[in-house]
């Protein structure tokens, strides 16, 4: 099983910004421990991170011909960016939302993501273990639907 | 590790009502699955509904005593009820927030869960496999907390 | 045909509260006099009334059980109650909403209910006559639907 | 007794339109039934159906002469005609709203009736029935206010 | 001069409906007392009432034919008529609008007319004496134009 | 092919009114620029105008007995009637909406348009030349629909 | 009869300011022109302008002693001052609100004054002329309350 | 005289959250404070507590019978139970509202109190002087009340 | 210990205005009866009353240098008076707000008090009984601060 | 005559995604057909399609030099990007904006573009043909204002 | 060249309130550097500081006949004081709005200020130094308006 | 000292567009001017323009690496861009945001800009001086924090 790991705007800085909120692991620590997760899923984990709202769309639409399965964190776009949330709902790969921070104990603005709606499901608050569970929801349910 | 999963109103009539929102699983399957699912990680799972906000109330507060962690899903209290928020604002053990469906898809009402800013992480969406996840997040928050 | 009216909060004390709006009425006269109007229906009503949330939940279910439609006065809780709003859509028996007063002629709060969308229909306004002309309407409502 | 029944905008067009909400029968037919029921009740029926504003309100001013009682389906005017509340509340005979379809249940425009405050009561959601129940009421209110 | 008192729906009704805010005036006397007034000011008056939007628009639409100004009390339509509103903007002579009574200190959906940004001014909650008021207005607006 | 091309208030005062928004040509100029446009296309036109709303409504349902399609500039009625869009939306004929200016460029009330929802299309700014295109539009749409 | 005109803060650039909006009259010619109007109505006049709030207040506070009537043009503070509107109410003397320019076609804070509902009457924009006219409803007002 | 003081939900954890805000006072220790002070005033005072919407309600309904006065802090249902608000209403005995901390100055959700326009006063901020204040309150109402 | 009681504008009016919602107490009668049931507290009072934002914003920076406490009701000011909120903020004395009416329960705009989030309590609806408590509080403050 | 038809984020997936809405036809096929179109009306089409809110930027201001008109479907960057708005509106070649669904009947958030009110005309609803009446609106205004 | 610096409510208390805000700076030191840093730019400084709204209005009223410059915080009046902007509007002086503190990450209420529509231009969040950038671009307007 | 100075979409048309809002003067004019200004302070300029999201976000990115101080123009996106707020608020570099015109008297979408609340400053309103100011500003900031 194939997934793309998509992060958006600022997640680069991963462990250098607000530390209190995010933690003080690193994007690409956080990329490598994923890896090794997803190795023990039997899921190979591709990962890319994107600041400009384009090239994420352009990188959802890619992967609509090779993962089964996108676990998305979006940033700040989480927010208002319909045309991101367009590009999730017009491709046919299952994508779980995932927030390393509860965005609902946060500024009123993050309070919402307009991406939610047309996601698979949404897992908040748990930090980088957020991703894994992500990883296991997907597997779960590329299972079940490729089981007999 | 003890956990309490405690269910809202209306969740006792799981897998008759909605089913092509909530799925044919009736509580007491999923509450047979989750038993099986800690045994695993080694968790002590005890399960409990209630159809009262006080009710509710009394249990977390009882938990506060014995459990280690709780897995809440309060139904359509989430939405408006203060008086949860305040009991799980109250207590001492972390709480995770599950809601089988994704409650941002539905009606305008269940967009907002005035329970999640008081709350460790919220999963929802995906539906009793979200429960799952969230024994599996406690148990690694419980890890962490208590691992030297 | 088997009926269950269902009265919520403060309804108990009828005829002793704002006898302006409600009339003098008791609660207990209210339930004699539907009594002996169901009977020319022949229909067999059974009365109950709670203060409680959670209370009204479980009687709905329960009634699933027994009774071919309800009169539901759910009192304040219709205001605001999604959880009762979730039983009432939860439940395969038609329920009609009764409000003994105009509720939209009186304070801004009482003007939505949010149990009314997922009810058969709704009587406001005409007093204990409502609760008489809701007995009608399931009857009729019922001999549709069992007439070949 | 005598009693308007009066319909609003595109009432004429029923059982042609939006049959799913509003069923087969067509406004003749609706007439017809409710002559029928009415004689039962010792009641004179008299049915118009208008198009214009204004032709309503001269129409309610008008039965301030003649009526003991008006059943009023405003049609969408019940959403926004101040002008119809007005003529409503100018008038002294007793006027029931009535509405085919579950209001609350449909689009948001539909959600709140601004003649509602100023009727003496409400009925809705139960098709043609809903105007039977509302002649009922309103020779129980005659028989009220007329017997000794 | 010749000037055009228009009147909109319910107005006929004066001195028959709510009599606590209105007063006891029926409009034929109103129309009689602004007859006498408007002589002492050298001033023709024609005064019309309709309970239509059309017809008042209309009504406007001949004005700009032969009237030197207009006063206008458009009852219930003041607070929701665009098309009105664009009726009294589309001509070219003066309008004043008059409420009889204080429309701010009633209902919420009073407080606003839409019409009032198109008129040359507003008086209300003056009762009849608004009308005469806006006579001797138009009277003096039609002076200081005409005066070299 | 015959098409109804249906204008609401204060269009019979084109060229008259607001000629910065609207230009300088009448209605019956823009009538006649119609007709002989339509003639190109194969298509009849039937022009009419009503300042009432009842009116309008009325044309809709008599076209529905003989138009292929509706040309529909209901004025300021677009903003706040809904018994319009009922009529609209109970016939079974194609309606495209035009408005002359582009609405979304003046005063808020103008900004939605409660028909749009229910027409076929919409077409706003672009002053005559916008009836025009909607008669393209219906014929084409037209041609789909009968075309084998 | 004596009545004071009341005007609020920077009302004493009468003339000096926005002269598109409020004309070249500078105070002391509109006092001067209300002195001389006032004469023939048999009323002796007192102007004051303040561009306090508290002043305001103590003028108001103060002719409820010595004023038959009131003209107030509270200038902005009209769409703020709570602390004005209780001063009007407390008092016993009729005032009549009045306004230069036409508040409503103006910028959006401009359109609602929490003066009017506690006021007898309100006009506006008139210009100067609605201070003469409220001379004369106060005049009217007050020889309707103390003949026989 | 007699009193009951009656908390709603989490209020049995006073002391052990949220220590910042509410204080080291457990409920236990409050009630006792209460006792204490209330003999000096010659009152006898009743303590309940329960976490239960329909609890209070009866609570309150039962107090209807022998108190003479209630303290009522209803905690977070204070800012939805119109439940709760009916029952203030529908009892004769006066009701001060009390919250120990200044729930203007806290989140949102609790600036607005549903209860306080129903009850005769409301104390909030002081802590559990709040209480004691409520009593003497009470006790010169009631004095007040029954001297000649 | 010394107290500043300073009211805001129209309680100069106290027993002359609404005498249904603030009595028939004088101002000057009740701070006769703060003065004596001052004495019995040990506390002794000063009281003054402005119309003037700014007079008492002044009073409020001259009372931190000689009060322990103050008792604050700024009329109408407390429902829009940022300046004044700021004052109370700004200075290091505790600031208890009363109101004599319940102001819940009056026109919405006197629903919010914006001084009472930076206030040390509220007390209000108990009439002048409100100003005395307000001692009482101020005065348990004091004693807890300065007893060792 | 030289034109830019600009597509925004998701256009590119035309034909893939949600054909209930958007239809079967590619955006290939949708460019070659406005190509086959444009000869006919003598124009020389540009097609262009971009993820990217600065790349669509960038392209309006490019056009600029070179393009007499835009056909812009911006996708949903049209809900939200007031920086591509900016863009519309810096560039002197008329744009006018085309959505092939009719956004008002979908979600609210499509409802309003925040582009209309600074393009020319604005055609919605009519699928593929909606590009080609765009194309004839550019071409007529070109003729006008070229035309002597 | 001549300046006005005019301060409004609580700025006198500079220094001894809110110092992790507004810094240990008093009004009596700002002004002193800020007459410093003028002489610099050739500028003779006056400064100002005012309670009262009236004051403040006066002040500027006052200004327009001798300065050619205003810089103006005024301190929690820029949130509500429309009576202040009009004050503003009226003069003919250019006015630059200052805040010590950046009010757009403050409480709500703050973020806003009514005044800015008519000022000049704004300078907030950059303490003392503020004022000086306000003297600099006030040198700068006067020196490009005055040169040839 | 290094500064990064930079421009967000549609500011490289500055000059072209809207030349009664932003003035004459193109970017490379305006980068040309704060460049000689700059040397004065000792600062040394670095300008940057893009017309994306994203490439906004890298470029504060990168600056973090080597700038002392930012000064920003978002254009449009100030109004919307969470993601740019976020890349605002993780670097530790001070930014201070400019604007050419006054945000507060246009549009009303620009009135609020989502990125002051995390700047340092801002200035707005007072044109290309904006940026000067501004460079001031940060060289003072600068000097402060270095200086012992």
């Amino acid at each position: 099983m194939r997934i793309l790991v998509l992060n958006g705007p600022n997640l680069n800085l991963l462990g250098q910004r607000a530390v209190d909120i995010y933690g003080h692991l690193s994007l690409k620590d956080l990329e490598a421990r994923l890896d090794e997760y997803a190795v023990k899923l039997n899921i190979h984990v591709t990962c890319q991170q994107f600041s400009g709202e384009g090239q994420l769309i352009d990188s959802l639409h890619d992967a609509n011909g090779w993962a089964q399965g996108i676990v998305l964190n979006a940033g700040a776009y989480s927010h208002y960016s319909y045309a991101l949330r367009d590009a999730v709902e017009a491709i046919s790969v299952p994508v779980i939302e995932v927030h390393l921070s509860n965005i609902s104990a946060r500024e009123p603005f993050r309070h919402q993501s307009v991406l939610t709606p047309v996601c698979a499901g949404c897992i908040h608050g748990l930090g980088a273990l957020g991703y894994e569970l992500a990883l296991n929801a997907l597997e779960a349910l590329f299972r079940t639907q490729t089981s007999p």
